[in-house]
C-alpha cells in the first residue's frame, strides 16, 4: 500500500464559477479505521451539479462541506483494511465519501456494491448510484407521467436528463429534450428515441418548445431552473407537474437569482412543483436498479459515460458540468476495478 | 319590475391599478331568458381579488371578460322570471354571474341556494360560496396541516385567510398570520386565537416570521405571493407544504414579476407548491359546507363581512382590495333577501 494519501481539500467558497483556488490537492497520510469502520481505495469518484452546492454555503439539503474539511464526493471504492464483518478486504462498495484515494467509511454512508453482473461495476456505479435512481424516482413518483402525456427535460443530454426521456418513452409519453450542441440534440434524438430536440443555446426556446409541444406540458422535468423553467411554465397544462431536481442555472450566481417570471402560472393552471432528493427514495433503490437493470438488458435504455483519468484532474473536470462540456455521466477514474 | 338594468362592463384592461374608465356603469333593457334559463335578481355581489385578474389578459384559469361585455362576479339573487323547473321564481341562488341587477342564470353556472338556516342567506353566501370552501380545500388537503406543525397564512384578516388560521387551529397547529394594520393584527390574535400576528406594513417580516416560528414553517397558505412568499420559503421545513390560492401582490404589476428568491428552497427542502381553485373542488362543497357550518355554529369559526350599499359602488368598492383597505369578505348589497 503506497504511504502517500492524496486528497482534495475545500479552502475557499466559490464565488460565481469554480476556481483553481477553491481546493487545494494535498499529500497527507492514510487514515486509520476505527471498530466497526473500515479503510477503502478510491476506484472511481463521480462528478456531479450538486458538487458546487456543496462547497457553497447556500441553503442546502445537508451540511456545505466546511472549510479545509475534504471534500465530498460519491464514491465507489474497494475495502483494504476492514473493522467490520460486512465489508471484507477487496470487497466493492459505493456511497458517500471524499474525493482522496484513501478513505475512511461506515455503514451509514458507504454500502457493499453486490454482484453487479452482467453490468460491470463502472457501469453500475455510474448508473445505479445516483443518477438513475433520481430519473426513476423523479419522473416516475413525482412526475407521474400518463400514457400519451407531453414530457419536457432540461439537461438532457446529461446523465440524468438521458434517462428521464428514456424513461417517458417507456411509458408512452411524447418527449422533448433541451440540450446545448447540436452533437446532444443528435444523440437524444437519433440514438435515443427523444421526439424533438431543441439545442437551447442557438434556437429561441419559447418559440421553438411551443412548436414542440403542441398539446402543451404535462410534465416537466426541471433540472436547470431559469429561463428554460420560465419558458416551460408558460406552456403547462392544467394540473401539470414540475418535479425539481437540480437548478444548475444558478448554482454559479453570485447575485441573488429570481424565481421564474411565469410563478403565478402554478396557480393559474394549478400545477404542482416539488423538489426531491434520490437520497429522500434510499429504501426503494432496489425497485430502481431492478427496473433499469431490466431495461438496459432489453436494450431500452442507454447510458452515456464521460470518464476522465486520474484524481489530480478532479478540479479541472468538475468544472464542465457548469459549462455544459460533458456528455453523459462524469466520472474520475483512479483505478479500474 | 324596473323597466331597466344597471349593468357594470369592461371598457378596457386595466394597467397597475383599477382605475375608474376600466368600466363603464350603463342602463340597459332587461334580458329575455330563453328555454332552459332563468332570469334572476341581484340580492349580493361578492368582490374577490380574482376580480382583477378576469380583468386582465395576463395567463389565468378561465377566459378573461371579454372588452365590452358584462363584468363577472360571483352572486347571489332572486328568480324573477323561469323556463327552467329546478328554478321557481323566488328562489334564492348563486353562482357566476355578472355586475348587474338582472341577468340570466343557466344551471351550469348558478345553483338553488337551498335552505340556509340558521345561518342568514347572507353569511351562508359570503361564507359558503367560495371563501369558505377555498380556506376548506386549500389548508387540508393540499397543505396537509399534522397536530402540532407550524402554518403560516399571508392576507390572514382576509376572507379566505381568516378562515384558514382558524381551521388550522382546529386541527392543533400553531398558526401565525401575516395582515396589514394593527386592527387586522389584533382582530385575528385575540378574536380569532392566532398564536402570532405580523403587521408586514410596519415589521420586519424576515426577521419576525423568524421569531415567530421557531420550529420553522410546515405549512404556509400563500394568498400573496411576493416578499412574503420570500420570506417563508426561507423558513420551510423539510417536505413543506405551499397551497398556492392567490399571488395578490403582483396581480396590479404593470412590468414582468419575478418569482421568489428563495425558489432553490423547493429543491432543497423538497417542498411541494401546489395551485388550486375553488372550482376544482366543486364536486365535494357539500363537505366543507357541512363542516364549516357545523364550525360556526360551535363558535369555532367567525367571519366578518364587510357589505356595501349599492350596485353604482362596486367599482370603488372593488379596489379595497388591493390595498388592504378592507377587513374580511367584501361584498355588494342591493337588495336583502
Amino acid at each position: 500500500m503506497s504511504e502517500v494519501n492524496r486528497i482534495w481539500r475545500l479552502r475557499k467558497r466559490p464565488v460565481g464559477d469554480i476556481t483553481d483556488d477553491v481546493l487545494s490537492f494535498e499529500e497527507e497520510s492514510i487514515p486509520e479505521p476505527s471498530e466497526g469502520a473500515f479503510l477503502f481505495r478510491l476506484n472511481y469518484l463521480s462528478l456531479d451539479p450538486t458538487n458546487r452546492i456543496w462547497m457553497s454555503d447556500m441553503d442546502q439539503y445537508m451540511p456545505p462541506v466546511e472549510l479545509d474539511a475534504p471534500m465530498r464526493g460519491v464514491v465507489c471504492g474497494t475495502v483494504v483494511k476492514s473493522h467490520h464483518p460486512d465489508y471484507a478486504e477487496g470487497a466493492i462498495v459505493s456511497g458517500l465519501g471524499v474525493w482522496a484515494d484513501y478513505q475512511i467509511g461506515t455503514p451509514q454512508i458507504v454500502s457493499p456494491m453486490g454482484d453487479t453482473r452482467p453490468v460491470a461495476v463502472v457501469d453500475a456505479f455510474s448508473t445505479f448510484t445516483i443518477v438513475g435512481p433520481t430519473a426513476y424516482f423523479g419522473l416516475l413518483d413525482i412526475g407521474e407521467p400518463k400514457e400519451g402525456e407531453t414530457v419536457v427535460v432540461s439537461a438532457a443530454a446529461g446523465a440524468v436528463g438521458s434517462i428521464v426521456g428514456q424513461v417517458a418513452k417507456i411509458k408512452g409519453c411524447r418527449v422533448v429534450g433541451l440540450a446545448g450542441t447540436n452533437e446532444k440534440c443528435a444523440w437524444i434524438q437519433d440514438d435515443l428515441g427523444f421526439d424533438v430536440a431543441i439545442n437551447y443555446r442557438t434556437e429561441d426556446v419559447p418559440k421553438t418548445l411551443t412548436a414542440a409541444c403542441p398539446d402543451g406540458i404535462d410534465v416537466y422535468f426541471d433540472n436547470v431552473g431559469g429561463e428554460i423553467l420560465d419558458a416551460c411554465l408558460k406552456l403547462m397544462n392544467f394540473k401539470g407537474r414540475i418535479p425539481t431536481c437540480g437548478l444548475i442555472s444558478q448554482y454559479n450566481a453570485t447575485e441573488p437569482v429570481p424565481g421564474p417570471y411565469n410563478y403565478a402560472m402554478i396557480l393559474m393552471q394549478r400545477l404542482r412543483v416539488e423538489g426531491f432528493i434520490v437520497l429522500d427514495f434510499a429504501e426503494r433503490y432496489p425497485e430502481a436498479i431492478a427496473t433499469l437493470g431490466q431495461w438496459m438488458a432489453e436494450g431500452k435504455i442507454k447510458v452515456r459515460t464521460e470518464i476522465v483519468d486520474g484524481l489530480e484532474n478532479a478540479l479541472q473536470t468538475v468544472k464542465k458540468l457548469y459549462t455544459g462540456a460533458n456528455t453523459g455521466k462524469l466520472m474520475i477514474r483512479v483505478k479500474d476495478v
